[in-house]
């Protein structure tokens, strides 16, 4: 018999216990063994929990116990459950995370310091769909050219109801909050950084590359508003905040920005809480892997999927996906400049002669010219709403154009920028 | 280093060649080793291939050669490669395939004949898409309740046709054929047969049941024709080429035939060649992997990635995903008669008085109700073409109320019936 020990025994944690009780005769079968959990640590004993495993307040009853072979880290945070995991491979304990937090600032760290001992991460991006072992074992023959992730599921609800039920931003915020989609402090979904992590793990089993938060662009969906949807249906997009890697040529371009991008897209039907992720490989062309990204049963399923396949064989593959270190192509990370992309502007002005003509001679200035156009009548106070889509041009000349309109003292508010993902 | 041979150096054998020889580099830091071919065996020497490898004629220049550690075995056929398969593991040797009508009769003998000796067969479902590899590992938490799954190119290819461009069956084919989607003799593709294959071994990973192409239903597009066409597009639905299994309570229904699914299903927004499978688990949900279901860069990529794998460490899930017998549910494959559907209809009939009373009324006997009732009006000599689809009815009852209606001398041609999917 396995012995599992979970540390942090909320939601994931109690359904990881109650699925391996429940389905244990199907997953003995599986994995050749028992797999049991025996001991649960939680920070409140006092919270009455729906799980029949003993219960204890103190990590190192998990960490410490010689019986115990596998841990399950599902603690949320990063230094805290960090320093848990190291303990728990000193200890010669397989460990199993669902925390992309700590794996976006201590997955390469974890895997040196790990070594032989299996670390599982399934959990960790996408809940419940196997895109981890997607990408680690089934595409593993592939130059991985793209991926393009909905891999944070609030902001997938809020962006889908914009779009079918013309809710605004705001309304659709509190209905997630109401819902428990979203957290009282929403920033972490919305402003894009929750499927930041996520694209980091993705990333470094994909290209190697290491890369933190702090190196990547990362916006998020709160300037989107009904002006920018009705351009969306109007010319046949989705507004989508994605997570993006692309390879050109050595550089690695790493981004999570919401956009437009055309409904026919596999990626763009993908619409609710519900998670997606299409990856383009060299010679497989592109596969897309769509599923539940979050909710206790799905992110359980994964999380024991990790330790069945820790049962049968100890870890495979390597924990990031390499056996030894790639360098022959000199991989890096691109600029934040360096995008070349299509892009939506939306902007107020003032609804007088020759506005127009201003911002038309700046993007030109830029080198940046028009694909779509679309001005709404002006509502009230004089103030038009100027809706336009370029061609493709450089990150650089948009943001310094997007500067540059700023300043005209006939703008009257700031420029919302939106790329288009071609 | 690790040697491969191929045996069957086609389109998909030549891809792994070049393949392996284009992506050495990444593909050696992903392994921890690097894998050459060193040999290939053709049928016919003299025909020119884009390989840069040995070639012989004899398929024991590979089986026993000492050196070599991986068979790729690419024959097709059935009882052909299933002998040369016995022969590698024989030899200890590994063995990858991506014959998928090999698995559907000889898997289990061949799980039990290798015992530790890994069999990858990644590339024998669904092409590029790491099915095999989910259902195995990423699932493997779950009691899987449904698979539905669009896995021959050449049949979904022909339906989209069929339906977005309003072209007949005959025609389609005919084009498909052209292309080089559709063979000579397209039975084995648009008949289900292929789709079943696939199927079969998909059941295995999920349920652990042994079933043959003859125990199960089978049914193709071939009698799908532009009257059907119009009322799924009235009615919000596509029609798919659908493999199924469904698990209601111990009964395993296996089945392959056409069927109307709402176009809101993200199975039914999977068009053209491309293929895609639906995995419902009792704690996942659904998951859904879509991507290119068949050409030689694709398969290979499923090759190689098995190969990967293999040079890793070994198989580490067992060949058909469990370690030991399951038969704690004693899971039996359902009958053909005991599927419950709904269904839809349609019946060329003299455009005369009575006539839909008459439909009406045997339907009615056989406790079939009827949802949606379209008929069009009569094109010439006086035939009518009448649709319906019914609520959720037996399958006994359906098949015996169209043959009570075919004996009908109002009834121009036989009944076609299309299942639709709920």
């Amino acid at each position: 018999m396995i012995k599992v020990g979970i540390i942090g025994v909320g939601t994931v944690g109690a359904s990881v216990a109650n699925i391996l009780e429940e389905n244990c005769d199907l997953i003995t079968a599986r994995a050749g063994k028992e797999i049991k959990v025996v001991k649960g640590v939680v920070s409140n004993l006092s919270k009455k929990r729906d799980v029949n495993i003993p219960l204890s307040s103190d990590v190192n009853d998990v960490l410490d116990d010689p019986e115990i072979d596998i841990v399950v880290e599902l603690m949320g945070g990063v230094e805290k459950p960090y320093s848990v995991v190291k303990t728990a491979l000193a200890n010669k304990k397989a460990v199993v995370t669902a925390n992309k937090a700590l794996l976006a600032y201590h997955r390469y760290d974890l895997q040196e310091i790990a070594g032989d001992i299996p670390i599982g991460y399934e959990a960790s991006v996408a809940g419940g769909i196997p895109i981890i072992n997607a990408l680690k074992v089934g595409l593993s023959a592939n130059q991985i050219t793209d991926i393009k992730g909905i891999m944070n599921g609030t902001c997938n609800y809020m962006l889908t109801k914009m779009m079918n039920e013309g809710v605004d931003y705001a309304e659709i915020l509190q209905e997630a909050q109401d819902l428990g989609y979203a957290e009282a402090d929403p920033t972490f979904d919305v402003g894009g950084f929750d499927a930041a992590h996520k694209l980091l793990i993705l990333a470094s089993i994909a290209y190697g590359i290491d890369a933190k938060p702090e190196d990547i662009l990362i916006e998020g969906i709160e300037n989107i508003n009904q002006d920018d949807i009705s351009f969306a249906k109007e010319f046949g997009y989705a507004i989508k905040l994605l997570a993006i890697a692309k390879k050109i040529d050595t550089d690695i371009s790493l981004r999570v920005h919401p956009v437009l991008i055309k409904t026919e897209k596999m990626i763009a039907k993908i619409d609710g809480v519900m998670n997606g992720v299409s990856v383009i490989g060299d010679k497989v062309g592109e596969t897309l892997y769509y599923g539940p990204g979050a909710g206790g049963d799905a992110t359980a399923s994964a999380v024991i999927s990790d330790i069945i396949e820790i049962v049968r064989a100890g870890q495979s593959s390597p924990m990031l996906g390499f056996k030894k270190p790639f360098n022959s192509e000199n991989l890096k990370l691109a600029s934040k400049e360096s995008i070349n992309s299509e892009y939506y502007l939306r902007m107020q002005v003032d609804d007088k002669p020759g506005v127009l003509a201003k911002i038309a001679m700046i993007l030109g200035d830029y080198d940046i010219s028009i694909d779509t156009f679309l001005q709404r009548p002006a509502a009230q106070n004089s103030v038009a709403t100027l809706l336009c889509a370029t061609h493709n041009c450089l990150e650089k000349n948009i943001q310094n154009a997007i500067k540059t309109i700023e300043d005209l003292d006939i703008i009257k508010t700031n420029v919302t920028m939106i790329r288009i993902e071609g």
